[in-house]
Protein backbone atom coordinates (compact mmCIF):
# COMPACT_ATOMS: atom_id res chain seq x y z
CA UNK A 1 0.00 0.00 0.00
CA UNK A 2 1.36 3.32 -0.72
CA UNK A 3 2.97 5.57 2.13
CA UNK A 4 0.74 7.96 1.71
CA UNK A 5 -2.34 5.78 2.35
CA UNK A 6 -0.81 4.18 5.33
CA UNK A 7 0.00 7.66 6.72
CA UNK A 8 -4.16 8.43 6.48
CA UNK A 9 -4.90 5.30 8.29
CA UNK A 10 -2.74 5.84 11.20
CA UNK A 11 -4.19 9.35 11.53
CA UNK A 12 -7.99 8.07 11.03
CA UNK A 13 -6.89 5.29 13.67
CA UNK A 14 -6.01 7.68 16.33
CA UNK A 15 -8.50 9.97 16.58
CA UNK A 16 -10.96 7.26 17.38
CA UNK A 17 -9.69 8.28 20.53
CA UNK A 18 -11.39 11.61 20.32
CA UNK A 19 -15.03 9.97 21.02
CA UNK A 20 -13.56 9.36 24.65
CA UNK A 21 -12.65 13.41 25.40
CA UNK A 22 -15.50 14.20 28.06
CA UNK A 23 -16.64 18.06 28.02
CA UNK A 24 -17.87 19.47 30.82
CA UNK A 25 -21.52 20.12 28.69
CA UNK A 26 -24.30 17.31 29.14
CA UNK A 27 -26.03 16.26 26.14
CA UNK A 28 -29.59 18.05 25.58
CA UNK A 29 -31.33 15.93 28.14
CA UNK A 30 -29.20 16.06 30.38
CA UNK A 31 -28.60 12.26 30.81
CA UNK A 32 -24.82 12.65 30.22
CA UNK A 33 -21.75 14.34 29.31
CA UNK A 34 -20.68 14.82 26.12
CA UNK A 35 -17.97 13.67 24.33
CA UNK A 36 -15.57 16.01 21.26
CA UNK A 37 -16.36 13.93 18.97
CA UNK A 38 -20.37 13.91 19.02
CA UNK A 39 -19.78 17.50 19.29
CA UNK A 40 -17.93 18.16 16.65
CA UNK A 41 -20.40 16.20 14.15
CA UNK A 42 -23.20 18.74 15.63
CA UNK A 43 -21.24 21.87 15.31
CA UNK A 44 -20.53 21.08 11.77
CA UNK A 45 -23.99 20.06 10.94
CA UNK A 46 -24.60 23.52 12.47
CA UNK A 47 -22.12 24.66 9.98
CA UNK A 48 -24.41 23.61 6.98
CA UNK A 49 -27.76 24.70 8.15
CA UNK A 50 -26.33 28.10 9.27
CA UNK A 51 -24.04 28.76 6.58
CA UNK A 52 -26.62 32.23 5.21
CA UNK A 53 -26.30 33.55 8.74
CA UNK A 54 -22.05 34.50 8.53
CA UNK A 55 -21.94 37.88 8.65
CA UNK A 56 -19.07 37.33 6.53
CA UNK A 57 -18.48 35.86 3.00
CA UNK A 58 -17.34 32.40 3.53
CA UNK A 59 -16.25 29.42 2.13
CA UNK A 60 -18.21 26.88 3.58
CA UNK A 61 -15.95 24.00 2.63
CA UNK A 62 -13.25 25.32 4.60
CA UNK A 63 -15.36 26.30 7.22
CA UNK A 64 -16.98 22.48 7.77
CA UNK A 65 -13.40 21.16 7.22
CA UNK A 66 -12.39 23.39 10.22
CA UNK A 67 -15.53 22.23 12.36
CA UNK A 68 -14.79 18.69 11.96
CA UNK A 69 -11.41 19.67 13.22
CA UNK A 70 -11.51 22.25 15.55
CA UNK A 71 -11.07 20.04 18.73
CA UNK A 72 -9.24 16.77 17.23
CA UNK A 73 -6.15 17.83 18.89
CA UNK A 74 -8.13 16.90 22.56
CA UNK A 75 -6.84 13.12 21.26
CA UNK A 76 -4.01 14.42 23.40
CA UNK A 77 -4.42 17.78 25.13
CA UNK A 78 -7.85 16.33 26.67
CA UNK A 79 -11.14 19.10 26.68
CA UNK A 80 -10.26 22.62 28.44
CA UNK A 81 -13.55 24.00 29.77
CA UNK A 82 -14.07 27.44 28.90
CA UNK A 83 -14.11 28.83 32.11
CA UNK A 84 -11.42 27.22 34.06
CA UNK A 85 -8.71 29.78 34.30
CA UNK A 86 -5.74 27.55 35.48
CA UNK A 87 -6.42 24.81 32.72
CA UNK A 88 -6.39 27.50 30.27
CA UNK A 89 -3.00 28.54 31.39
CA UNK A 90 -1.16 25.71 29.47
CA UNK A 91 -4.41 25.20 27.11
CA UNK A 92 -2.08 26.82 24.15
CA UNK A 93 1.30 24.90 25.06
CA UNK A 94 -0.50 21.83 25.36
CA UNK A 95 -2.75 21.73 22.16
CA UNK A 96 0.37 23.09 20.50
CA UNK A 97 2.32 20.30 20.98
CA UNK A 98 -0.63 17.53 20.47
CA UNK A 99 -1.56 19.48 16.69
CA UNK A 100 2.74 18.82 15.77
CA UNK A 101 2.47 15.19 16.80
CA UNK A 102 -1.40 14.52 15.38
CA UNK A 103 -1.10 16.19 11.95
CA UNK A 104 2.60 15.57 12.25
CA UNK A 105 1.83 11.74 11.50
CA UNK A 106 -0.01 12.79 7.87
CA UNK A 107 1.39 12.99 4.92
CA UNK A 108 2.84 16.43 4.45
CA UNK A 109 0.48 18.56 2.04
CA UNK A 110 -2.49 17.31 4.06
CA UNK A 111 -0.88 17.90 7.27
CA UNK A 112 -0.03 21.46 6.77
CA UNK A 113 -3.37 21.74 5.36
CA UNK A 114 -5.40 20.31 8.31
CA UNK A 115 -2.50 22.40 11.23
CA UNK A 116 -3.75 25.38 9.14
CA UNK A 117 -7.44 24.79 9.66
CA UNK A 118 -7.21 24.15 13.24
CA UNK A 119 -4.37 27.00 13.53
CA UNK A 120 -6.69 29.74 12.11
CA UNK A 121 -9.57 28.42 14.25
CA UNK A 122 -7.57 29.62 17.12
CA UNK A 123 -6.35 32.53 15.86
CA UNK A 124 -10.09 33.64 14.75
CA UNK A 125 -8.03 34.74 11.81
CA UNK A 126 -10.59 34.15 8.81
CA UNK A 127 -14.07 34.92 8.18
CA UNK A 128 -14.63 30.32 8.31
CA UNK A 129 -13.01 30.66 11.58
CA UNK A 130 -15.34 33.28 13.18
CA UNK A 131 -18.36 31.74 11.94
CA UNK A 132 -17.55 28.50 13.28
CA UNK A 133 -16.68 30.20 16.54
CA UNK A 134 -20.84 31.19 16.50
CA UNK A 135 -21.37 28.11 15.96
CA UNK A 136 -19.43 26.19 18.84
CA UNK A 137 -21.32 28.58 21.05
CA UNK A 138 -24.83 28.13 19.05
CA UNK A 139 -24.46 23.77 20.08
CA UNK A 140 -23.76 24.30 23.63
CA UNK A 141 -26.36 26.55 24.17
CA UNK A 142 -29.17 24.39 22.46
CA UNK A 143 -27.84 21.94 25.51
CA UNK A 144 -28.07 24.20 28.52
CA UNK A 145 -31.48 25.45 27.04
CA UNK A 146 -32.76 21.92 26.41
CA UNK A 147 -31.35 20.67 29.59
CA UNK A 148 -32.70 23.64 31.62
CA UNK A 149 -29.30 24.88 32.59
CA UNK A 150 -28.03 21.58 34.57
CA UNK A 151 -24.31 22.55 34.07
CA UNK A 152 -24.70 26.60 34.48
CA UNK A 153 -26.78 26.08 38.05
CA UNK A 154 -23.84 23.66 39.01
CA UNK A 155 -21.34 26.11 38.34
CA UNK A 156 -23.38 28.95 38.89
CA UNK A 157 -23.16 30.80 35.89
CA UNK A 158 -24.00 34.24 35.64
CA UNK A 159 -25.45 35.84 32.59
CA UNK A 160 -22.77 38.16 31.73
CA UNK A 161 -20.32 35.54 32.35
CA UNK A 162 -21.93 33.55 30.11
CA UNK A 163 -22.55 36.17 27.50
CA UNK A 164 -19.16 37.16 27.35
CA UNK A 165 -18.61 33.47 26.16
CA UNK A 166 -21.17 33.54 23.98
CA UNK A 167 -20.64 37.27 22.73
CA UNK A 168 -18.87 35.37 19.50
CA UNK A 169 -22.39 34.19 18.36
CA UNK A 170 -24.27 37.22 18.67
CA UNK A 171 -20.88 38.80 16.90
CA UNK A 172 -20.58 37.09 13.80
CA UNK A 173 -23.75 35.79 13.06
CA UNK A 174 -26.22 39.05 14.55
CA UNK A 175 -29.81 37.50 12.94
CA UNK A 176 -29.19 35.29 15.94
CA UNK A 177 -28.61 37.73 18.47
CA UNK A 178 -32.28 37.80 18.93
CA UNK A 179 -32.48 34.34 19.99
CA UNK A 180 -29.49 34.43 22.38
CA UNK A 181 -30.67 37.27 24.31
CA UNK A 182 -34.10 35.84 24.51
CA UNK A 183 -32.54 32.51 25.58
CA UNK A 184 -30.73 34.17 28.17
CA UNK A 185 -34.05 36.36 29.57
CA UNK A 186 -36.05 32.84 29.30
CA UNK A 187 -33.05 30.93 31.44
CA UNK A 188 -32.66 33.39 33.76
CA UNK A 189 -36.54 34.33 34.25
CA UNK A 190 -36.53 30.14 35.18
CA UNK A 191 -33.56 30.46 37.72
CA UNK A 192 -31.36 28.14 35.23
CA UNK A 193 -28.96 31.72 35.17
CA UNK A 194 -28.11 33.57 37.87
CA UNK A 195 -29.20 37.29 37.09
CA UNK A 196 -25.77 39.73 37.31
CA UNK B 1 -37.02 35.75 15.68
CA UNK B 2 -37.24 34.84 11.97
CA UNK B 3 -39.73 31.64 11.50
CA UNK B 4 -36.94 30.20 9.49
CA UNK B 5 -34.04 30.80 12.09
CA UNK B 6 -36.55 28.74 14.63
CA UNK B 7 -37.51 25.95 11.98
CA UNK B 8 -33.63 25.38 11.95
CA UNK B 9 -33.20 25.48 15.83
CA UNK B 10 -36.45 23.56 15.92
CA UNK B 11 -34.09 20.77 14.04
CA UNK B 12 -30.54 21.64 15.31
CA UNK B 13 -32.28 20.56 19.42
CA UNK B 14 -33.88 17.67 18.13
CA UNK B 15 -30.70 16.27 16.06
CA UNK B 16 -28.87 16.21 19.53
CA UNK B 17 -30.52 12.54 19.92
CA UNK B 18 -28.37 11.26 17.59
CA UNK B 19 -25.71 11.28 20.31
CA UNK B 20 -28.14 8.09 22.05
CA UNK B 21 -28.74 5.53 19.27
CA UNK B 22 -26.14 3.22 19.97
CA UNK B 23 -24.75 1.50 16.97
CA UNK B 24 -23.82 -2.60 17.40
CA UNK B 25 -19.97 -1.70 16.83
CA UNK B 26 -17.79 -1.06 19.55
CA UNK B 27 -15.05 1.77 19.46
CA UNK B 28 -11.22 1.10 18.49
CA UNK B 29 -10.39 -0.14 21.90
CA UNK B 30 -13.04 -1.98 22.53
CA UNK B 31 -14.45 -0.01 25.71
CA UNK B 32 -18.06 0.91 24.32
CA UNK B 33 -20.76 0.66 21.62
CA UNK B 34 -20.25 3.33 19.55
CA UNK B 35 -23.43 6.21 18.96
CA UNK B 36 -24.31 7.52 15.05
CA UNK B 37 -23.58 10.79 16.19
CA UNK B 38 -19.56 10.15 16.20
CA UNK B 39 -19.71 7.92 14.18
CA UNK B 40 -21.06 10.17 11.26
CA UNK B 41 -18.36 12.94 12.59
CA UNK B 42 -15.33 10.07 11.74
CA UNK B 43 -16.26 9.29 8.56
CA UNK B 44 -16.66 12.86 7.75
CA UNK B 45 -13.34 13.41 8.39
CA UNK B 46 -12.47 10.31 6.48
CA UNK B 47 -14.38 12.00 3.63
CA UNK B 48 -12.21 15.07 3.83
CA UNK B 49 -8.78 13.00 4.05
CA UNK B 50 -9.78 10.12 0.86
CA UNK B 51 -11.37 12.32 -1.12
CA UNK B 52 -8.93 12.11 -4.03
CA UNK B 53 -9.21 8.61 -3.82
CA UNK B 54 -12.85 8.17 -4.90
CA UNK B 55 -13.07 6.53 -7.98
CA UNK B 56 -15.43 8.93 -9.64
CA UNK B 57 -15.43 12.83 -9.64
CA UNK B 58 -16.50 13.97 -6.60
CA UNK B 59 -18.08 17.53 -5.39
CA UNK B 60 -16.50 17.61 -1.96
CA UNK B 61 -18.75 20.09 -0.16
CA UNK B 62 -21.64 17.74 -1.20
CA UNK B 63 -20.14 14.55 -0.17
CA UNK B 64 -19.12 15.63 3.47
CA UNK B 65 -22.71 17.45 3.56
CA UNK B 66 -24.25 13.84 2.65
CA UNK B 67 -22.08 12.34 5.05
CA UNK B 68 -22.44 14.21 7.93
CA UNK B 69 -26.34 13.54 7.33
CA UNK B 70 -26.66 10.31 6.19
CA UNK B 71 -27.31 8.65 9.32
CA UNK B 72 -29.39 11.22 10.76
CA UNK B 73 -33.01 9.66 10.34
CA UNK B 74 -31.72 6.93 13.28
CA UNK B 75 -33.12 10.16 15.55
CA UNK B 76 -36.39 8.39 14.89
CA UNK B 77 -36.01 5.26 13.16
CA UNK B 78 -32.67 3.84 15.30
CA UNK B 79 -29.81 2.03 13.98
CA UNK B 80 -30.24 -1.35 11.93
CA UNK B 81 -27.36 -3.46 12.46
CA UNK B 82 -26.29 -3.77 8.55
CA UNK B 83 -26.26 -7.80 9.39
CA UNK B 84 -29.49 -7.99 10.81
CA UNK B 85 -32.25 -9.21 8.18
CA UNK B 86 -35.38 -9.19 10.65
CA UNK B 87 -34.58 -5.44 11.13
CA UNK B 88 -33.90 -4.65 7.78
CA UNK B 89 -36.82 -5.62 6.75
CA UNK B 90 -38.92 -2.38 7.24
CA UNK B 91 -35.92 -0.03 7.34
CA UNK B 92 -36.79 1.86 4.75
CA UNK B 93 -40.24 2.04 6.11
CA UNK B 94 -39.17 3.37 9.51
CA UNK B 95 -36.48 5.82 7.64
CA UNK B 96 -39.09 7.01 4.84
CA UNK B 97 -41.34 8.26 7.95
CA UNK B 98 -38.20 9.60 9.82
CA UNK B 99 -37.02 11.79 6.70
CA UNK B 100 -40.37 12.94 6.11
CA UNK B 101 -40.88 13.97 9.81
CA UNK B 102 -37.56 15.25 10.51
CA UNK B 103 -36.88 16.97 7.52
CA UNK B 104 -39.99 18.50 7.23
CA UNK B 105 -39.11 20.58 10.38
CA UNK B 106 -37.07 23.20 8.62
CA UNK B 107 -37.15 25.74 6.28
CA UNK B 108 -39.03 24.08 3.00
CA UNK B 109 -35.53 24.77 0.50
CA UNK B 110 -32.98 23.63 3.48
CA UNK B 111 -35.51 20.20 4.32
CA UNK B 112 -35.79 19.79 0.73
CA UNK B 113 -31.82 19.43 0.33
CA UNK B 114 -31.47 17.75 3.11
CA UNK B 115 -33.79 14.77 2.53
CA UNK B 116 -32.24 14.59 -0.97
CA UNK B 117 -28.72 14.08 0.07
CA UNK B 118 -30.06 11.56 2.41
CA UNK B 119 -32.11 9.79 -0.17
CA UNK B 120 -29.49 9.80 -2.53
CA UNK B 121 -27.15 8.15 -0.15
CA UNK B 122 -30.04 5.21 0.32
CA UNK B 123 -29.42 4.80 -3.64
CA UNK B 124 -26.05 5.07 -3.93
CA UNK B 125 -27.44 6.99 -6.94
CA UNK B 126 -24.50 9.75 -7.11
CA UNK B 127 -20.93 9.36 -7.23
CA UNK B 128 -20.51 11.12 -3.78
CA UNK B 129 -23.41 8.74 -2.50
CA UNK B 130 -20.54 5.80 -3.90
CA UNK B 131 -17.89 7.71 -2.17
CA UNK B 132 -19.59 8.14 1.14
CA UNK B 133 -20.43 4.88 1.21
CA UNK B 134 -16.75 3.09 0.78
CA UNK B 135 -15.96 5.77 3.94
CA UNK B 136 -19.00 4.18 6.02
CA UNK B 137 -16.99 0.87 5.82
CA UNK B 138 -13.55 2.12 6.65
CA UNK B 139 -14.38 3.53 9.52
CA UNK B 140 -15.86 0.02 11.23
CA UNK B 141 -13.52 -1.45 9.23
CA UNK B 142 -10.89 0.54 11.49
CA UNK B 143 -12.45 -0.11 14.52
CA UNK B 144 -13.33 -3.84 14.43
CA UNK B 145 -9.18 -4.01 13.31
CA UNK B 146 -8.28 -1.85 16.90
CA UNK B 147 -10.25 -3.58 18.92
CA UNK B 148 -9.05 -7.43 17.99
CA UNK B 149 -12.52 -8.23 15.98
CA UNK B 150 -14.56 -8.20 19.25
CA UNK B 151 -17.71 -7.86 17.61
CA UNK B 152 -16.94 -9.82 14.85
CA UNK B 153 -15.85 -12.99 17.03
CA UNK B 154 -19.27 -12.06 18.79
CA UNK B 155 -21.03 -12.24 15.61
CA UNK B 156 -18.83 -14.90 13.94
CA UNK B 157 -18.36 -13.45 11.43
CA UNK B 158 -16.92 -14.65 8.30
CA UNK B 159 -14.44 -13.46 5.81
CA UNK B 160 -17.03 -13.69 2.70
CA UNK B 161 -19.75 -12.77 4.53
CA UNK B 162 -18.21 -9.46 5.85
CA UNK B 163 -16.64 -8.79 2.26
CA UNK B 164 -20.00 -8.40 0.92
CA UNK B 165 -20.55 -5.67 3.25
CA UNK B 166 -17.27 -3.77 2.86
CA UNK B 167 -17.10 -4.45 -0.81
CA UNK B 168 -17.97 -1.21 -1.46
CA UNK B 169 -15.02 0.31 0.10
CA UNK B 170 -13.17 -1.34 -2.78
CA UNK B 171 -15.11 -1.24 -5.30
CA UNK B 172 -15.11 2.91 -4.89
CA UNK B 173 -11.85 3.18 -3.54
CA UNK B 174 -9.95 1.11 -5.44
CA UNK B 175 -6.28 2.10 -4.25
CA UNK B 176 -7.67 1.12 -0.77
CA UNK B 177 -8.14 -2.55 -2.12
CA UNK B 178 -4.86 -3.70 -1.36
CA UNK B 179 -5.68 -2.30 2.39
CA UNK B 180 -8.80 -4.25 2.51
CA UNK B 181 -7.62 -7.51 1.37
CA UNK B 182 -4.16 -7.30 4.08
CA UNK B 183 -6.70 -6.30 6.69
CA UNK B 184 -9.11 -9.03 6.51
CA UNK B 185 -6.32 -11.92 5.90
CA UNK B 186 -4.48 -10.25 9.26
CA UNK B 187 -7.69 -10.67 10.70
CA UNK B 188 -8.42 -14.40 9.49
CA UNK B 189 -4.98 -15.62 10.52
CA UNK B 190 -5.33 -14.23 14.21
CA UNK B 191 -8.76 -15.69 14.39
CA UNK B 192 -10.43 -12.11 14.90
CA UNK B 193 -12.61 -13.44 11.61
CA UNK B 194 -13.92 -17.10 10.57
CA UNK B 195 -12.28 -18.20 7.54
CA UNK B 196 -14.78 -19.51 4.63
Amino acid sequence: MEESLKKRIQFAAEIDRLKQVLRVNLLQDGSRRENTAEHSWHMSVLTIMFADQAEEKIDLLRAVKMALLHDVVEVDAGDTYAFDKDANNDKWEREKKAADRLFGLLPKSLGDEFHNLWMDYEELSSPEARFIAAMDRLSPLLQHLGNQGKTWKEKKMTRSRLMTRIGDLARYCPKLKPFVEESLDTAVANGWLLPD
